[in-house]
Order: structure tokens, then C-alpha cells, then sequence
């Protein structure tokens, strides 16, 4: 069997067992506080032209995402987000247990537009009594989204400006942040990210880390005791060197972007293969995740050597399922993948 | 100005200024576990035909809700619940900031139905990774809804029914419950609540009382250590019998029902006025609460004498809002109304 | 029995009650938004001396300490309190549940001093990594303590001081402040508290409300959306001027002080008796509650015909009680336990 | 500079960096549902002969300590630990911030007793309301305690019969497991573990792995929806095969015990020279931890070569510190010390 359903099916890049073979026996200090750690920081903030910011890392996601709530929200106020938003699909309620609402909004295609959150906003503040809801305080925001689609540079403007307007964070969560950065028509860079956000993440785990999420804590005032709002969380890893070292051979020659570069193309293979089969697709994509839609038939009997995700079930037996490439996805396999689909699809 | 925006304008019923003043020097325990608290908990149990149940008593709704809902959820359970309820607009996050979702589902009148709930059930059961999202584990409903309506006995016996299906309690706010129970075509009995939720709640702050709901725990497994979560959350009033005595000075003589049947009987006028008038209404209510749709020049020229709630700003210059009468609304006050609405749309 | 355990076993004082009927029908704004409410704040700003002050009304004390813990308190703060304190001993946790660790100090009379304040900031911030432990933020202390002590001017200073030096806020329990306030030796005012305190609060449950504590946030850095604080809790009352008219009722002509005064005196004869007959006490209090230690077999015979609070099992077969006067304690009954006494104890 | 700080300086023991390389490139399920997850958790299940029990890996210990005391405890509940217990002293409030009080009691060389434990219990019930104090729930024990000591077969099964008398869990935090195990007048079996608690776990990071937890949950009242309580608090890691086969590495020959046996061999040759340099200990450690008390003089010469924990100031110019050796410790780093130790006290 051959899986396309995650970007998360192999261990790590190899660049990153090398070097964590090659510093085995090095002692350090824990807790982040190594060199690695130190040097990855660096560079972090070089790449985002913010020497202000500040860079922590975390071993997942979720732990990420509800350690960076928690440093932006009083108890009271709430994040809105995309219904389609990681942290309200996928979560378990993560950011409710941390005491906060998320406020949904529809998504289009993965992503919210700046009239929609001043919209929320204008609703909570025209209120009689605002104080009887949840305070809209954060924006949350993917990039790429969870359906592997990008926000212009300007969207991300207009996303800062509605925020500013509104006295608002803006958190953008870039679980797969390569695949975006290194997509063709994407304009958004390390610097725009940290001139628009007030925090952001750098994805490791779906993108060739064994596991790893580098927060950019870009806004000075979230900066303070973020340390003491991680451990509190257990959200500070005793070797911190595991993912100090792991993100900086991701960031220093260029590979993240590479990594991302390449699952690109891959995927872009297969959109090309599933449209020249007459498929269409559920959100149009133009990074790793790839979203068509199949007839039962013909999912069926791919299934046979593949593994999909299944997205939603639809009307006149057809499947919207997603399919992802990564770093370690074999050109290989996707021209198998290829030949398959044309072969049933042509009968 | 006369207030017709809500139901609790007032202090309290005169029966229970007088109770409170005659029993003042009375030296009695605290916390509840005054002779007044332990008769009106019998009276509770002997009415609802429920002498196994719990019977608490706590100072308001929000209150009432949160402390109800950290008995019946484990941390990553939920609580689905029509998107108009109580808990999802106007309680700050209070369900939130105790940890846990609320799934809501979109409100019809302001009920859902027990078909509502078999579906977020299956959604989520039939995932490939429930886990990963917020299990339902509570229906929320109110009775009467936040919209004035009421669920029959069947549609209860339904949402029992699926409730027991799927393993989750039935959980009923009856911040208003008078006003249904007295309702004319009402067929829901003080009995049938006990039989068809693991817990309710009869409402006093909105049906004469100057504070208070009284918690009725029906199942036995909700009782254990309840005083406990009351505790914590700051619920058990030293003078418990501030809410015992007014309680067993509402129920002991039928007041209760007498009160919820007087704001009942001006509502309908005020309804049957409205009609008259030609105004169509948001929702069709037979209880205290009207939501009339009011072209904006009569809404003005009402608002010189008048205050109501607004509900909702609505196309062609016309406004929903509600008119709330109550247990101390005078006959007179309503009589006003219909001849200043009759005086004014027969310009 | 004559009830001496505790200072809320009776109703509330008789102008209250008559307050409460006089104004029983007026149609008022809800939510803490009616005219008694404004001028009870208006009063209490006055007193104080405080004009920026913001002012609330909390139905009961661990929903008051809750809630203003959590305005307070970041995630990862902490209070440090003596471990005598009723948010240590009496809440249930309710802190905890709010998120947040209580560094408890050995209290000394039920007091605590500013060097023992700054010890624990000393062995907080000198650790290699503070962000290991909950970071200390406010100081709770009780005004008259738990065992009736009472803070002196000085030492009240004292600790504004070290709160200063350390970057901590001072937040003072007030539950039975009318006591302190009219103690004999006292030298605290009005104005002192809101001098030294950020935030404080005078408890009208525990003399002569129904039920009812007031709020002085004295920082304005904590009043930014406190009433979000409040609902999200369940503590703004839909009938708010229920509080409103009992504080300004206890706080417009004195009689607040009046009440603690009367049972102040009352206190101190039963003080002065025990000593007479040769009792001592496990605290030296100069407030409403005292706590003698008595013999079991003279125990046993009191509580014939009294209540009281068992504070401590003692060796030699000796209890040490609590006996609280209030202001509804009638001299009549002080008198026939002094009697008692005497008569027992020259048997 | 040698590091006997901590027994977290080093990455990993090298077969499993070997191991990570091999499987590197195979395509697995994520979220722990890989082969080596399920063969490293029956693995352990059979080494505990524990076949009814639950395994689960996370990636540190803060996070498994709160995680797994979310599944033990309702919100009222609270945890009984010794006051030096790492979730006391070194987790930022975890604990509290989720919800819960930790009842602490002296600990004596790091440990408590049944007879400590039955008293917390005696206390709280036999109060007059005992739903005013947070209810004891939990027992929370390390082994080896923070100060490397060790509970005895029959110290555990006296800690086991208090909590079946008084209907507790008991937790056991086993960060430095194997140490324990190891150690050689050690009477604790894998079995004792299983059969005394209802919860423990076997540490990872501070053993030979980069990082990672395994718990067993042997209760099987705890182990439903455990999975639920992981993902909320973002305790699942996507590619679960990094801790899966970490675990399967370390158990799989009884290397994990082995490392463990080398670890204390070498800290006990320091002791033993700490002892011949006439020495004192602050606490008797059979394991990897030793605690000896130095002249400040000494201290400072050796700290020229040497990283060591500083555990607290003491009178008379002493300080006592933290000696670790890990499975990475080399014999010739320990002789360097030895004899550098012995020069410096024989001039």
C-alpha cells in the first residue's frame, strides 16, 4: 500500500537524523536553552526580518495552538476562526478546555475574509450588553489552510488592517507553512508573515521533522512569561536540543522551502492526472493536499493500493477524498498513482 | 415608561417579601440545610412524582448551567444545544470557561428535534478518529425556549428517547418554566419532566422570585458530590434560606402556576393586539414573551412610553422585538399599550 | 438553642427588609444598571475616598474571590495567601479550579507579614528558572482575618509596600469588614484600604444583608472589562438591585459600622467572661468572633442550650470553639450564656 | 565542562537513533496506531503481566502528569503528593491549572506514608461539611522519588491498602524508572507496579530516549476515552511511531534496566568518594541522584570543571547540590571527578 492520505506517514528528513546522529553525545542544556535552540532562534528572526520577535518550540499543533491562545486571551474573550479551522475540527475542544469560545465563521475555500471578522466584531460591540458573550479578541488563521489553499499578501493585509481596526490578534497557523511558502503563485513571504501577524508557527512535524512547531511570537507584548505559559502546559521538552536541532537544518540551506517545493510538484502531478481523467475537485489547491472527487467505483479500486483520506461523502455516489504529497513522497509512486488512475478511468 | 422588556423589572412577589419578613429572626442553619430548604425540596419531589431526586438551590440561570454542566461532562464531553439557547448567547463563554464545547445545532422556534441530535451523534461516532473532536455527551434544551415556545410531551419523549440511543443526558433550563407549565395547550406535567430528563431546573429570578433556580437532579448518578461543584463555583449562599423560602412560598399553593397563567393571559392580548394591528411576529409564542415585527416609525413612537428588548434589525425598515410581561405586569399597563398600538396604526 | 456558631444565621436587618418593600414594585434596569446600584457605588467611592474607583456587586464570597482572582491573575500566577485564609480552607478548591496555585504562608494570628511576602518572591525570582514554578502576583489577606485579628495601619502599609517592591497586587477579603471597621483599636479607615489595596471588598452576608458582597476595584487596570468577568461566572444578577439597595441601606447613614459595633460589644462581654472564668483563647481577638478553649465536660453542658463552630481539638481534653455575635445577637441572649458560664464554671 | 547537572544532557542511547534510521522510510499510521506502538505497548504489558492494562506514550512528563490526573479526578477532587513532588515543585501549577488542588504532606527523604495519607482522608471527612474542602482523590508518588530514594515492595502495598480503604488512586510518576528498577536492594518488581497502582509510567527522556512517557493505565475504569483526554491537551504526537519505537527499543532487551544498572553503578562510586572525603548527604540515595554537601570553597573549585544542581544554601558556608549520572555517563568522567574530588579535599 502506498499513502497519500497524510504528509506525516515517514519518519524525519534525513539532513535531520544525520545531524541529531552527529550531536548524540554533545552535552548540553536542556530545555531549550542549548545552542541549537539559540542558533535555530536566530535564524528564525533573520529569515522574518524581526529581531524583535521571539521563537519558541513545540513538540505538536494543538500544544502550540493552545499555548498560544492562552498567552493572547483573557478568560473571557474568544478567537474567531474558519468552521473549517484545525483548531475547531481537530482539536478535541482543545481551546474550550483552555476556557475560550471559538467564534466560527463559514470559510471559503479554507479561508475567512477581514469583512467577515469586522462583521463579528461589529455584532459583539453593538450589543446592549456586549459583556453577555464572548469578546472576539484573536483571528485565527492557516496558511495553507486546511484545504491547502493560500491567502494573497493582500488578504493578509486586509486580515492586519480589520485587525488593527478592531483592537485583534492575528494568529496564523502554519502547520504546513513550506508547502505554502514554496506554492507558484503564492506572494506571501517570511517577512510578510511576521509584519502581519502578531504570532505565527513554522510547521516541523508535517514537513520532515520528527516532531516540531516553531513559534514566532512577533508582538513584544505576548513575549513576556511565554515560557512560564509553555511549561505550565508541558509544552517545554527536557531536550529541547531535539527540536532546536531539527528546525535549524530545516531552515538554514533553503530545505524547508525545498521540502515543500517538491511535494508541490507531486501533487500538482496528480491534480493534472485527476483533471485529464474528468475529476473535479472539492477546493482548488495548489499545494500539497489535493482534494478530488472520485466515484465510488473508482475509489474503490484504487483503494486497493492506496490509502486517501475521506472528506465527505456526496450525492450521486461520489467521495471527495484528499490526497497529500510530502518531503518523502517518491516521483516514483505518484507515476504508479498515474498510470492507475488513467487505466481505470479509461476502461 | 413602562417596561415590557423583560420579565424581572420587579422585585418579588408580595407573598414572599411577607414570608422573608416574618421568618427574619428565625435562627437557622446556613448552606441549604434550613428546615425552609429541606420543605421546599420535598415539595419539589412530591410534585414531580420524583422522590429518588436532588433538589438544589442557587442564586442564577448562568450559575445554574455552569455548575449542571461540570456534573454531567467529563472534560472532552460537550453539550449540543439549539444555537438560540441561553448558554450560547448570552452567558460570556461560561460553558466554555468550564471547559467545553457547545455543539450547537440550528434552532427551529428555538427547539431542536431528537433528529437534530441523532445526527451530530452519528457525525461524530462515525469518524475514523472520534477522539479527535469534542464527544456529545449532553442535549441542552429550554422550556420554555428563549423564543416563548414549548416542546410537547412527545417531542420530549423524543429527545429522551435519542438521548438514551446515544448515551446522553437531557439537561432542561427552566428559567421561564411557569409560564410553559401554565401555557394553554401545554401537555408537558411537572411528572413528565422528571421522567424525561436527568436534570432541569425551575427558574425563580423570571417568575417572582427575587434570585433563585432550584436544581432537580433526577438521576441518581448526577447527585453524588453535587454540593461539592456548587461549592467550588461559589453556588451555596451562606443564607440558604433566602431561596428555600421563596421557593416553598412559589410552589407550596400552586403561586407559581398563577403567576406564570397571569403573565400569559396579558401576553396573548398584547399578541392578539398585534394581530389586529396587522404585525406579523418572529416566532408564534404561547407564553409570556412576544417577538412582534414593528415597522420603525411605530417602533419610535411606542418607545416614548414603552421599553422593549430588540431582537433583530430586519429589511424594509422594520425591527423584531420582544414584549415580556410578568408576573407583576398590571392589566392596566397592558390596556395602555393595546389602545396606544390601536391609536397609532390607525393614523 | 442560641445560635452563636456563626454571624448568618438570622435574615437580614429590619430596614433592609423595609427597604426592599418600599421599592419592591418600581420597574428598574437589570444587571446591576438600576439607580440603587449607581448610588450605592457613588456612596462607597465617597467613602473611600476614590473616585476612580469601579464598583460591583457579587451575590457571595467565593464567587467574589474567584472573580476577582481571575481579574488579577495571568495562567501561570499565583496568590499568595496565609494558610489560614478562607480561599485555603473554605472554598473547595475554587482557585484551583479558576487555574491558579495559592502559595500558602503559616499565618500568625491569622495574619501574614510583608517579609514573609517578600521571601516568597525572594525564593521565586532567585531560582535558576522561575518559569518552573507559578509565578507569585497577589496577596490575599483577610480584613478582620478568619480568627478576627485585625491588620493595623501599619502593617497594612507594610504590605502595600513589599507589593510595590515586588510587582504584586494586594487584594483584601472584606467579608467581615464592618467588624474591623469598628473595633476599638482599629486604626485602618475607609480610605486606608482603598490607599493600599488594588482591589477590596466589604461583605454585607456576614453583616446584616440577605446576602452580598461589594467590590472596590481601587487599580483601574483591573476594572477593563470586569463585568465580563462577572457574567462569564454567573455573578451579575438579572434583579441587581437587590445588592444595590442592602448595601445602600448598610452604607448611607453608618449603619454598616453601627452593626459591627453592636456586636463587637457583645463579643467582648463574652470575652471578658471566659476570661473571668478562667478560660484562654487560642486567638486574641477584638472582633465579633472569639475563640475560646474550653473543657469538653463545660462544652458539653453549653451545648444544651448553644450553638457554636469546633474549631480545634486540643489535648487534656480540651475543644477550642468559635462563638460569633452579629448584629442581630440580642444582649439578652449574651447575657443568659454568661450567666451559664459563671454558673458552670463556679460549680 | 562535564555536566552532572541532570540525567537529560545527552540526545539519545545510540541503538535507538539506529532504529529511527532503519524504519525511517517506512510509511506508518500516525497518532500511536502504528505496529511499534501496539508491539512496544504489548511488550509492556507483558513485562507488568498487566493484560487487561492500557498503554499510552507522551512526550514528557508534565504533560502525562496532567493528562493522566484529568482522567483520575472529577473537579471537586484533589491529589495528595509529598511537598517535594515534582508535580509540587516543578510544573508551573499544571496542576492547578487544570483544575485541582494538590493536598501536600512532609515528605521524608521524598516520600509519604499510608499513615499521612489515612490522616489527609480522616481530616476531610470527619469535617462538619466536608464539600467545603477540595475532596482527596489521588495519591501521587514518584519512584524514585525526586531525591533518588526508593519506596519498598511493602511501603507500596501499604500506600495501595490506604487507597483501597479510603477509595483513592494511586499515581505513580516513574520519570527515572528504570533507576529504581535497577537499583540494588530494590524489591519492586514490573508485577508490584501493576498490581499497586492504578496508574503509572515509565520515563522515557531521562533514560536513554529523546523523549517520551509510556503509561499504563492498569485500572481499566480509567483507560475509556483516555485518548480523548491525550488529544485535548495535544498529548498525541502525529508520527506516535517516534515514541513507539523508543520504548520498544529500551524494553525489548532489558536495556532499559541495564542503563539504568550502569547509571547508579557510577553514582554510587561518587558517593562512595564523597563519603571518603568525609562528606555528608542531604538525602541516602540508592540511585542515579546523590545530594552531598559541600564546603562553598570546595563547590566553587570544582564547579570550574563540573556542572552540578545546586539543591539549597545551608548554614556555615555549605551548599547542597545534585550529582547525576545518566546511561550516556563515562567511567572516565566519574574517575576524573573522583580524583580531582580527592585532591581538592586531601590539600
Amino acid at each position: 500500500m502506498i499513502r497519500f492520505n497524510c504528509d506525516y506517514s515517514e519518519g524525519a528528513h534525513p539532513f535531520i537524523l544525520k545531524k541529531l546522529e552527529q550531536t548524540n553525545l554533545e552535552q548540553l542544556a536542556g530545555y531549550g536553552q542549548d545552542p541549537y535552540c539559540l542558533q535555530a532562534e536566530q535564524l528564525i528572526k533573520t529569515l522574518c526580518h524581526a529581531p524583535q520577535a521571539g521563537v519558541h518550540f513545540i513538540s505538536g499543533g494543538t500544544q502550540t495552538n493552545l499555548t498560544v491562545l492562552a498567552a493572547l486571551l483573557r478568560p473571557y474573550q474568544a478567537v474567531i476562526a474558519p468552521n473549517s479551522g484545525h483548531i475547531n475540527v481537530h482539536e478535541t475542544g482543545a481551546i474550550e478546555m483552555t476556557g475560550h469560545r471559538i467564534l466560527t465563521v463559514p470559510h471559503q475555500n479554507g479561508k475567512i475574509t477581514a469583512a467577515q471578522v469586522a462583521e463579528v466584531c461589529r455584532a459583539h460591540w453593538q450589543d446592549d450588553n456586549p459583556e453577555f458573550a464572548p469578546q472576539p479578541k484573536v483571528v485565527y488563521i492557516s496558511f495553507p489552510t486546511e484545504f491547502g489553499t493560500l491567502y494573497s499578501r493582500e488578504e493578509l493585509r486586509d486580515l492586519r488592517r480589520v485587525c488593527d481596526e478592531n483592537n485583534l490578534y492575528l494568529f496564523m497557523d502554519g502547520a504546513r507553512l513550506g508547502y505554502g511558502l514554496a506554492a507558484q503563485n503564492n506572494d506571501v513571504t517570511w517577512q510578510d508573515m511576521a509584519v502581519c501577524c502578531d504570532a505565527f508557527y513554522i510547521g516541523g512535524t508535517k514537513l520532515g521533522a520528527l516532531l516540531g512547531e516553531a513559534v514566532v511570537l512577533v508582538n513584544p507584548k505576548l513575549q513576556k512569561d511565554f515560557r512560564y505559559l509553555m511549561k505550565q502546559r508541558g509544552a517545554i521538552l527536557a531536550k529541547g536540543r531535539l527540536l532546536g536541532i531539527q528546525f535549524l537544518t530545516l531552515l538554514e540551506n533553503g530545505l524547508y522551502e525545498q521540502l515543500g517545493a517538491h511535494a508541490n510538484k507531486l501533487a500538482l502531478q496528480i491534480r493534472a492526472a485527476c483533471k485529464e481523467a474528468g475529476l473535479s475537485f472539492l477546493y482548488d489547491s495548489p499545494t500539497n493536499q489535493q482534494f478530488p472527487i472520485l466515484p465510488n467505483d473508482l475509489l474503490k479500486e484504487l483503494e486497493e493500493n492506496y490509502v486517501f483520506s475521506h472528506i465527505s461523502v456526496l450525492p450521486n455516489d461520489k467521495t471527495a477524498i484528499r490526497i497529500c504529497t510530502s518531503w518523502a513522497t517518491a516521483q516514483a509512486d505518484v507515476e504508479q498513482f498515474i498510470a492507475d488512475l488513467k487505466r481505470l478511468t479509461e476502461k
